[in-house]
């Protein structure tokens, strides 16, 4: 047996002795799931990274369709859900607000409807705006429940988060893939030193989603986790809560501090990115709602200033001195603000990122394969046996 | 034999029985079609949805292009066409007016050969404008013939109309396939007393595809058929002229009322649905191609003022209790104007409309696999064949 | 054994002897490629239409993506990619710059890894500006080799020059597939006159990559090529020069001429299409990047009444009369500014576009298929066992 053949076994293994339970289930914020079933996403994501590299064919689907709803911008999570789509045999059909009638009249309970007479997932985006994503994947699932129970629809789609406003879990759980693989191994985790640490940005807005995402995955494997933020530049107060919580359950710990500098002492991994305090997102959804532009421009202004008094929260190589061994790993979902690379003034200076460019590349390449495990632990009910089999027969993908 | 593998099996000799032919045809007005054409389209389209809620895999196609056209918004026909093409195996290639170069100086000929070589079939919605939307289908058509006469293509792929103008056949095959199912039979149907309705809605300019679309083929099973408009808001004079000619060779009846509550009573099942008279919809493409937005405006400003008259067209309780047994099937192609879920005033309350709910959802539901059906008929000579090595086959779709 | 298979397997026989090496490599510009390159894929190109046309299943990958960039409109080249993919078992997917990230601070190096994590192929378009898309292109190739070489990529996907402002070998290439078969064979290209000549056209702007394509491939194969157009409208430069020496190479001659009628004399083939003159483009570039927007406009004003200078360049029935026997074939990439059909002065009457619009239409149908030779020689170690195994196999397409 190939090396790589029994790594597959070993995780196979591993897969079989969790107790999870994802099956017609949703994936909407990791901390309502348990560490089984985010240790089940994970283990079978590699599983799936392994088999593909080795050009096994991972077709699990002969037909189907998975529907995407972007309702912001994305390059990445589109591509990593197409990715994930094709790879088990779904075909991606997005769903674009603008030419469809969504807007027009339909309320969310239908169209959830409509959309899933031959669907096996929902992957939804919808991240801008706090207090809506997560609602609005929630609306759907829900209706999702309904229509199954009225016997509308004859399977019970599973709705996938691709980040909504509270959590982006794909993108962390590849943080966390990539962690683990870097560190070599899930309890080589515990008790690293992960620092969270907000950084300039010169653009505004940007989504709560990752910073809490992060705090909230990562304290429950034990890590000892500092939130470094500017003052108020605070996260939503329940997801640090919860972050609290998972922390003394693991073992781990976790602190909060509005100094970087401090913060970045003896740190074994950085996660230095820009957000926008919660309550200034909450306020520009209420802006929004009331469709006052002119309130979303002062706000714009204002945040944008505000900002601006932060710009020595920067990631330098300097500050990485100071973290373990100098050697911290520097963690990003991409793309960053890269100073000299794509803005004059931001997140991190262009030489601590090009040593870690790598690194970051790595760190995004699991997405896919994150999301294609979700999909196989939503649409089956037995899903060891299924790449099992998928390991057992193992036609070549191409060719 | 499970009973779900008897029914299959039941409906497979019957669609064995029909004397059908749609190979290398179009499927472009119901009218144009025999009755065993249509009955072979229903009868298909529900043994694929058996075999699909079954499990069992319906890739007719290793690969395989359907192109589609939408010139107007769409969400549900959009999906059911996407739907039906991944059920099969083919790829979905939207050509969207704005991103191609239709625009810029292309014949329709040209263009339909271009996008053929390796297609299988074109969908094309096109309903917007009175006098375009089927003659644009006949003339990608003639260009389909011509390219396969001169020895361009290969195989000549088939149009399916996904609502035109005059006819939106997917829709009321669907429709009809739900009523057939909901009255327990094709023969069940003969003699009940069905409604098509006009009624109020705040919007302007609906299709008069569906409303045409249902008259003309309901009358072909026997139906006693009422089609109730306020004075003005005629249908084209042909359809109408059409639907009574087949209501006379089924045995059924037709006939036209100005009073909404004369039609409703004892009717069996009703469609209350808004329109714009054919007169409008001409008027509105004259002015459309000499670009006369003024003239649109004010046609606009017009016909709302008018359909602001008849209000009263409105499918309420008080209406649906004078229907049999005060319990008359209510339908919808959906999106509905639902007076105070999307609406103020509409074409139904609210009430009407959630005791319905579920079974307009379950009318939706057909769309998908009756173009699937259509597919397989245009697309295979022997499609009983196809559909018995499948359902002998019973390969799983999933897992 | 069929005539077909007979046709087939001397074909794929052709190949086995053919000195070809496109493994993990680009297809960026036909002059960058051997002359065995160039004949394995047209003749791989070849066998797949004959398979395909046979309903041969040439389905190669069980799942993969193939990404594309469409940065200008297309209808044809999109589809023939689409085809492509489709046809041999990838997702297209479409990078939109719009809908993207990749206009907000992306580098294309970061793209262009985040896009190859599960794809086998990237077709690129970028034809309007001269010096943008071939470099671009390459920036995106050399960020694969990256990629590659540091472990992010498992695989290194091949780009495919879909057009650039330079080459559209995609286009040039299924225009000799055409030549050959029309003269019925490579060897009966040999000094052939083939006349490339700029023809009027009302529109601005209209990209080099075919004139200059179509000379430096055809040069290669021995044709006596005359590039006919009025002074000052010249190709660049370069391009010309590896005209010239493929000429002296290949047994064949090349010539310049500033008279179309003279050129016309005796061709063979001629190919009358619009371009702009190379500093032009070159100025064009220069003024986007300035975002020179009132520049732009009077470039524009300027280059519209020089080529209204030029309306005697027309391909017309007296001028086709000229060529050899009369009877010259006139070749197009389409879409035409036919005189009379979609403008009022343009490169070819209507009556020359009609007798051989036919020949255009099968000139066109290639293209997918090279695409698709491009694909499979760039994916495999082994093109050779590939179709040789498609063929053997003999799988239904459809049905």
């Amino acid at each position: 047996m190939a090396k790589s053949d029994l790594m597959v076994k070993t995780k196979i293994d591993d897969l079989f002795r969790l107790n999870f339970d994802g099956f017609r289930k949703d994936f909407l914020l990791s901390w309502d799931k348990s560490a089984d079933d985010i240790q089940a996403v994970m283990t079978l994501a590699e599983i799936l990274w392994e088999l593909h590299n080795d050009n096994v064919g991972l077709r699990v689907f002969r037909t189907g369709l998975a529907v995407s709803f972007f309702r912001d911008k994305s390059t990445r999570t589109r591509l990593a859900y197409a990715s994930a789509c094709d790879l088990l045999g779904l075909t991606m059909q997005e769903m674009d607000e603008e030419k469809s009638q969504i807007a027009h009249g339909e309320t969310i309970r239908e169209t959830a409807n409509m959309i899933s007479f031959l669907s096996e997932v929902i992957g939804i985006r919808d991240d801008m705006f706090l207090g809506r994503g997560h609602n609005f994947m929630k609306e759907v699932a829900q209706a999702l429940d309904g229509g199954f129970a009225e016997g509308v629809l004859g399977r019970r789609p599973a709705v996938i988060n691709l980040q909504c406003d509270l959590d982006h879990p794909t993108q962390t759980l590849s943080d966390l893939v990539h962690l683990k693989n870097y560190f070599g191994g899930l309890n080589e985790l515990k008790n690293k030193k992960l620092v969270m640490s907000w950084a300039y940005s010169p653009s505004y807005g940007k989504p709560l989603s990752v910073p809490q995402g992060i705090i909230a995955l990562l304290s429950r494997f034990g890590m000892d986790i500092v939130l470094a933020y500017p003052e108020n530049y605070d996260l939503v107060p329940e997801v640090v809560e919860t972050a609290k919580k998972f922390s003394r359950e693991s073992g781990g710990s976790f602190a909060i501090s509005h100094d970087m500098k401090a913060a970045f002492k003896n740190a074994d991994a950085v996660y230095p990115k820009s957000w926008a305090p919660y309550w200034v997102m909450q306020k520009r959804t209420d802006l929004m709602y009331n469709n006052d532009q002119k309130g979303l421009r002062e706000l714009e202004k204002e945040c944008l200033d505000q900002n601006a008094r932060h710009k020595d929260w920067l990631c330098d190589e300097e500050l990485m001195k100071t973290t373990r061994n100098g050697n911290a790993l520097y963690l990003h979902c991409l793309p960053a603000d890269v100073q000299g690379l794509n803005c004059l003034e931001g997140e991190v200076t262009l030489k601590v990122f090009e040593k870690y460019r790598v690194e970051t590349y790595k760190e995004a390449r699991y997405k896919a394969f994150v999301i294609a495990a979700m999909i196989i632990i939503c649409c089956f009910r037995d899903p060891v046996a299924i790449i099992d089999k998928l390991f057992r027969e193992n036609l070549n993908r191409a060719g």
